[in-house]
């Protein structure tokens, strides 16, 4: 069934469940996927490339669900004019992250798109809501990619706190299930932004090989840091760092990045041959800490369902269990059991 | 009314909600109130002083309700007779923090009491269950004083999974209010253990500037590193690092922490005058970053019930929004409503 909360009925959407605009990985056809079952597909638009995002919104204007479509604030500062191309495409909203959204709020809200703002703390969420933005995203330093350094359950609360019911909040970094998006609307949130877990699904346009090692990785096999983007000659403006999986180029830089910028010519061709040829030995795959939670490559709607049931159960069970009235449904019922596994009668 | 789950069948207690065994802060005092209030008090053994522990053991050997005793492992480890002490109190439970706890268990239980052990990642947690503990308390980064790096959100359904049911998992770091305890029962936690919440009450043992302080401080405040411990002459072993308000001396040495060492007779020197004058300028304030979350300086009671009476009414009020029948009763209740600011009827 729905699950109805201020940010489904702002949107429109069934599910309060969105797709976080990866770059790369969040093409047209995830986006659909997500939107689709419910949820609220967002366009990686990333860095912005022009034909890459000509070609990707001219698919999207077909959808018959909303979506959105997102950005990279301070790059999207340099190219102002794909925020017309994106406009184009009539998503019902824009998602910037990662710089002043203020420069882009009147454009986007006289075009009848929502704004949403990703933030990593009070200042730049003060920010937004000054910019005018609908929705605020608190972004928790376990995502993957770019993000900041407040853990999402100290940042979650202090956001809903600030926005003080005037727009909902909704909760990325580290939420892989139904858990965590139960977890997340008992912070206050209105639901949840997901990008490691959608990575993992067919439609992403991630290589093969980056999935499967993600399915593989154990919690505490990621990183936050810099050695990434110094490998490929990108520099983020502080206090922006991004967050990938260990690997051996990652375990050969830690903690030797001033020699790694020192060095960053020859680095950088053998980091870009690497990514080139998908060796992941070296070239970054780009995930957050819930990597733990995820174990297979299902189509996104199944992730989509997946997570509404399980956040279900979970607040029907624990309803139940406060009041003492029975114990929780969630153990015996078959098809939810494997992904509850260590969820007790009671818990 | 009572919020049954396992952990609280286990102590024989009323209410999920355990006193972190903070050093100096967590005396008999403030373990008899929370106890008394239906949750579950630990005496903050630390290091070990033994005439403070024989004092406080001898109050908390009167005390009706269930009670825990807590050490830090490695420096029980140099002190074992200090456990026989602690055993005399007739305590529910030992709950041991920060190294092996295999060479204790078998006393503790013979003794009859619980083995709660606290881990600060999977590995921690197999020597635990390895060692037949009865409960585990996955501790995130975000908690004040010592811990390791791995978050909440992350740690806790990690630790859930990997305990299985077997036993019970409490979660700690970034938890203050009952917003948190209802998410992290929803991650698969049987409970929650508050450290710096309990500081800031009427029965803890810091110094009331202290109290004032965290009060006063926004979340963000807090940071993670070795600067107090070698600032006291302090050696932790790897991977624990401590967590507290960010004050001048803090500012002063963070990045600098080799040149600390190479200085540390004189800094020594002067960090213990400061702390002696309770000058919190330069002694630390030892907190966690649910310090945002931390306005006033109730009896402990009065913060077991807030954060009961505040996850009952998230718990009771999500499935009547996931049901979609009527929007969650939490707005417009007065008592509850200056607590749960940000919280709109469909958030």
């Amino acid at each position: 069934m729905p699950m109805t909360t201020s940010l489904t009925t702002l949107l429109g959407i069934a599910h309060p469940i969105l797709l976080a605009p990866m770059d790369v990985i969040a093409g047209s056809r995830l986006v659909a996927a997500v939107s689709r079952a419910g949820g609220f597909g967002i366009l990686g638009g990333g860095y912005g490339e022009r034909a890459w995002l000509e070609q990707e919104t001219a698919t999207l204007a077909e959808l018959r669900e909303p979506f959105g479509i997102g950005f990279i604030t301070w790059s999207l500062a340099k190219r102002p004019e794909l925020l017309d191309i994106a406009l184009g495409a009539k998503p019902s909203a824009i998602m910037l992250s990662f710089g002043d959204p203020a420069p882009f709020a009147a454009k986007i809200k006289s075009a009848g798109a929502r704004l949403i703002c990703q933030v990593q703390d009070e200042a730049m969420a003060r920010q937004a809501l000054d910019a005018g933005a609908d929705v605020l995203i608190a972004q928790g330093t376990e995502a993957g990619g770019h993000g900041a350094s407040r853990t999402t359950v100290d940042l979650v609360p202090a956001i809903v706190d600030l926005a003080a019911g005037r727009v909902p909040v909704v909760a990325a970094g580290g939420i892989a299930d139904g858990r965590g998006l139960a977890a997340m609307m008992m912070l206050g949130a209105s639901g949840v932004l997901l990008g490691t877990r959608f990575y993992v699904s067919r439609e992403a346009d991630g290589a093969e090989e980056a999935k499967r090692r993600i399915c593989a990785a154990n919690s505490g096999s990621t990183v936050r840091g810099i050695i990434f983007d110094l490998s490929r000659n990108n520099v983020w403006p502080a206090p922006f760092t991004g967050r990938c999986l260990i690997n051996d180029h990652a375990r050969r830089w830690i903690g030797r990045e001033v020699e790694l910028m020192q060095n960053v010519a020859a680095v950088a061709v053998d980091y870009a041959a690497a990514k080139a040829a998908g060796n992941f030995d070296v070239a970054a795959v780009i995930a957050g800490e819930a990597v733990g939670l995820i174990h297979d490559i299902p189509p996104a709607a199944e992730i989509v369902e997946r997570i509404v049931v399980e956040a279900e159960q979970l607040l029907e069970g624990r309803r139940n269990s406060v009041n003492g009235a029975f114990p929780s449904p969630l153990v015996g019922e078959g098809g939810a059991k494997r992904r509850m596994r260590g969820i007790s009668p009671q818990t």
